[in-house]
This record gives structure tokens, sequence and C-alpha cells, in this order.
């Protein structure tokens, strides 16, 4: 049995902001069995992983992207920097592979739910630390995977995936385990970490101010110490068929 | 608030098998609201979409792709007759498009959970078909989702994804809709079909016979009508960055 419950009520996040205390003060219970679920956004706010637009000057390479396909050139130079590589730029979209390695829209540079119509807000610098930070800070350490909205290559819509995570095994392999008829599985690993970013964000509406989802029943997949965060989840560039 | 619970102890199943019987028989109560998930291998054998691969001859193009990728060539022949295109080829991977549009390894063709050592398990014909089929012949009609798991592109591991649905809203669009600060949102639609099939797979474990979940809490996606399953999940050729 898997339980999936949106923590109430969490105040607009600010730079600076105490995000475990303002997550305990949801007097939401949270035991070393759960693992809470949090998206991206209120820990980048809460990190000052924000820029104001009208702090950004675009440059050369940004300016073209940006009439290319009908963008805010300041928002372009903001993805850019952000940005280890494009991989795709067509029809508006900009599909980029992160500096830790994510292949996302936008470098995941996004305007929505920011807190002024002027400002974006980036992922955070190292969300594994991020997560690691907000375990630490949580009495009984319960297990916590950030996330954030990715798209997929080719299905429409997106999912919440894990961006960071602590204390969870994100992978699980199954390699060499027999199936359910004893015979060797070949070609299972199940990523976990994305599998439960997925449910949790089931449990709010994207109207809503719940950034933080519990999940109880996962502590199969729980560990003592905060392991390799989402490392194990990021497809190695030599295996990438979709550069 | 979300549930999921794993139905108990489904036999063997087997070409002809009555699935929704076989589901009733677990005495799990199903109601309007719910949403059963289940994983397509037991859809397939009741409908008998299996192969012996002794009763299959590669043709020339399978006996090549299998050289040069080291698999059995006889399994590279049903993974062609599978597929409407192949995407990639490459060490060992063959990511085909099927004839559904799904873009995913092997066309879905697969050997793991198969009832003996040389059958393979395809697809469903027409999953949206027998997930409307599957809904009718449970009392109530819970909203059904017929599952897979997925490998993604950039991404490690799978992800168990949404093949076929009736009754559920596969795919939530926010376009238009105001954010938590009432700004419009942009670029936000959700798979929410895909988000439930991620979720009941961490329900179960993937050496236990338990491929039938049962999520509560996701009536607000679920439709009298069966609706266009999931359809609306499957991006269009013209849209695909990454053919």
């Amino acid at each position: 049995m898997i339980e999936l419950l949106a923590l109430p009520g969490l105040p607009e996040v600010r730079p600076g902001d105490d995000l475990a205390r303002l997550i305990l003060d949801t007097g939401t219970e949270l035991t070393a069995d759960d693992v809470l679920v949090v998206a991206h956004k209120v820990v980048s706010k809460a990190e000052g992983r924000v820029v104001d637009l009208g702090d950004v000057t675009p440059g050369e390479r940004a300016r073209r992207l940006a009439a290319d396909h009908g963008k805010d050139p300041r928002h372009v130079e903001v993805v850019l920097s952000e940005a280890a590589q494009l991989v795709r730029a067509d029809g508006g979209r900009l599909i980029c592979r992160t500096r830790h390695g994510f292949v996302c829209a936008n470098a995941g540079v996004d305007q929505s739910n920011a807190s002024h119509p002027d400002q974006l807000i980036l992922l955070p610098l190292d969300p594994d630390a991020s997560a690691r930070r907000l375990r630490a800070a949580l009495p009984n350490r319960p297990a916590v995977i950030i996330t954030d909205s990715f798209g997929r290559a080719w299905r429409t819509g997106q999912c919440e995936v894990a961006i960071g995570a602590a204390g969870i095994i994100a992978l699980e392999d199954w390699r060499g385990q027999p199936d359910t008829q004893g015979r060797e599985l070949h070609a299972t690993m199940i990523a976990v970490a994305d599998e439960a970013a997925a449910a949790a964000d089931l449990a709010r509406a994207k109207d809503s101010r719940e950034p933080a989802i519990r999940v109880r029943g996962l502590h199969r997949h729980i560990t003592p110490e905060d392991g390799a965060g989402v490392a194990p989840l990021i497809r190695r560039l030599e295996d990438d068929l979709f550069r």
C-alpha cells in the first residue's frame, strides 16, 4: 500500500527562507520511513536561484535564437547560461542539456509560479545537495526527492521527475534477478525516484500551493545514508542515442 | 490523498482467460471513482498476443540486425513485424515506433514474465479497446489504464507508462489557466495517465504476480464516457524532434 498526501498551506517562499521550518510548520507527521517529495520551485526560491529579467543583458546568440523562436531574448540568455548544450531548437522549443546532465526544455528555467512577472526560476545548483540539506534539517530524516516537470521526446505532456534525492535508491536494478517464472530479467532497471516524483504530482493540483507531498509505503527503497542521489538516473552522454 | 493498493494473487493468465473475472475473484472492492491500472502482459496473454519462437522464421533484415546486435533473429523478426519504424539500432538496443505510435525498445516485444522460455509477449493490438472492454466487464466501471515499462531517451531506467486507457483524461491541459500567482501557465500539459501508471508501479515488486493496482483519489480525472484513451499522449510525428 502506498499513500500520497499533499502537505497543506506553504506560504510564498522567498530567498533565504528556511524551507525545513516551513514544512515543519504545516504540522504534518514525517517519519524515517516516509519520502518527502518537493517541487524544486520552492527549493530554488529559498536558495535564491531566481533572476530578474530586468537584470539580464542578452548576448548575440540569445538575441538570434530569441528572434528565430519568438521568445524574450533576456529569457533565452538565462536559458543559455544554464545550458551545457542546446540539443534541439525548433518551433519555440529550446531543448537543452543542463550542467547537471538533465535534458529538458529551457534548461529548467521557468517563469510559472515565480513570485513576480519579471522573475525567472532556475534549477538548484546542486539538487542532490539541496535534498541532503533538507533531509538533515527535518526531524526523523525522511528521504527527500526534489522534482521538476520534464517533457518527453515521444510523448505529449509533462511528467514530474526526480532532479535531486537523498536517502532513496533512485534506480532499482533488477538485472540478473528472476522474473515471476524464475527466469533472469535482462533489462529491467526501474527509475523508482522518477516514479515517486510522478506519483506525488497526482496528489496536488498545479494551481494549488502544495509543493510538498508525503509518500508512505516506499520504505524498502529508503536508506539511512544519503546515497548517490539522482546520478544513477542520468544517461551517460556516450549512451545517449538522441543527442 | 491518493492510495495505491496491489490486488492480490492473480494466477498465471492464459490465452482466452477472462481477465475481468480473475480480477473480480481477488475480492478487491472497485468503485466508479477508482482507477484500475493493469500491466499489459496479462492483457496481452488473455488476448492471445503471444508468439512462440519456434513458429518464427526470420527474414533477411531480421537476420542481419540480429547478427549486428547479438540478438536472436527470431526475436528480431517479431520486433520488426510489430514496428512501424526502426528509430535507432545501437549496442543491442532496437528503439522502434510501434504501429500504435509508441516509441520504445523492441516495439514492446518482451520475453520476461512470459509463460515459458520460448514465448514472446506482444503489446495488445488496440490497448485502448482492451481498456474499454475491461472497464465494461467490471461492475461499477472503474477507469482502466493498461501499462508497459518504457525506457527514456535521456534518463536511465524504465518508468511505467499508459499504453491504453478508458474513462480517464490521460492528458490534463492547463494551458491558459492561471498559476499560483494568477498568471497564465504557458506550457503545462500534465500526462496524468502516465503519472498514474508510474505511481502504480511503486505498489508492486517486479517479481510479484501483482499486475493490477487499484488507485484511489483520482476521481477528478475520471469520466463516465470512455473518452479518447491514450491518443492525446502520443506526440505527432511532425512534432517529434527525435525521429
